[in-house]
């Protein structure tokens, strides 16, 4: 995938996933450096109906094939620190 | 949820997700950071049957909701910082 093509893309998933793959909002997951195979495969079940969800299942029906590997590219390519738990 | 009954529970989950919530497979995801809620309705799904996957609707068979939450609670709760994307 293509991240900067993503990134254009990803101005349709902004209100809820933010541009910096932050959820903003409780039932939106942060996608910034989500593991991209999971997001290709995540995006194409909500595409094909094999996964549902109230929001997904319409956004999905517009991606192309490039513009779900785009979209993974780009949120996959955040980085993300993790702070080891205690 | 108690996040520390969370970790315990999460002994479960660390071959996939890490008991530091990053995904050690190219089909699991990151938990680490993950919206609370977000993870409490995967998880629940999972068990109901309204999410399927070959591995998590077997794994979230066992889990009681008490399990549920505070699973949720321990890996929402492991901090991660991102880098804003440039």
């Amino acid at each position: 995938g293509d991240a900067k093509a993503g990134r254009a893309k990803a101005v349709s998933c902004q209100a809820c996933h933010g541009l910096d793959g932050l959820s903003k909002l409780p039932d939106a997951p942060n996608l910034a450096g989500q593991v991209e195979p999971y997001l290709v495969k995540a995006l194409t079940e909500f595409r094909n109906g094999t996964r549902k969800n109230e929001v997904m299942s319409v956004a999905a029906q517009e991606l192309t094939d490039s513009d779900i590997a785009n979209l993974a590219a780009y949120y996959s390519g955040i980085q993300i620190d993790v702070v080891p738990p205690g």
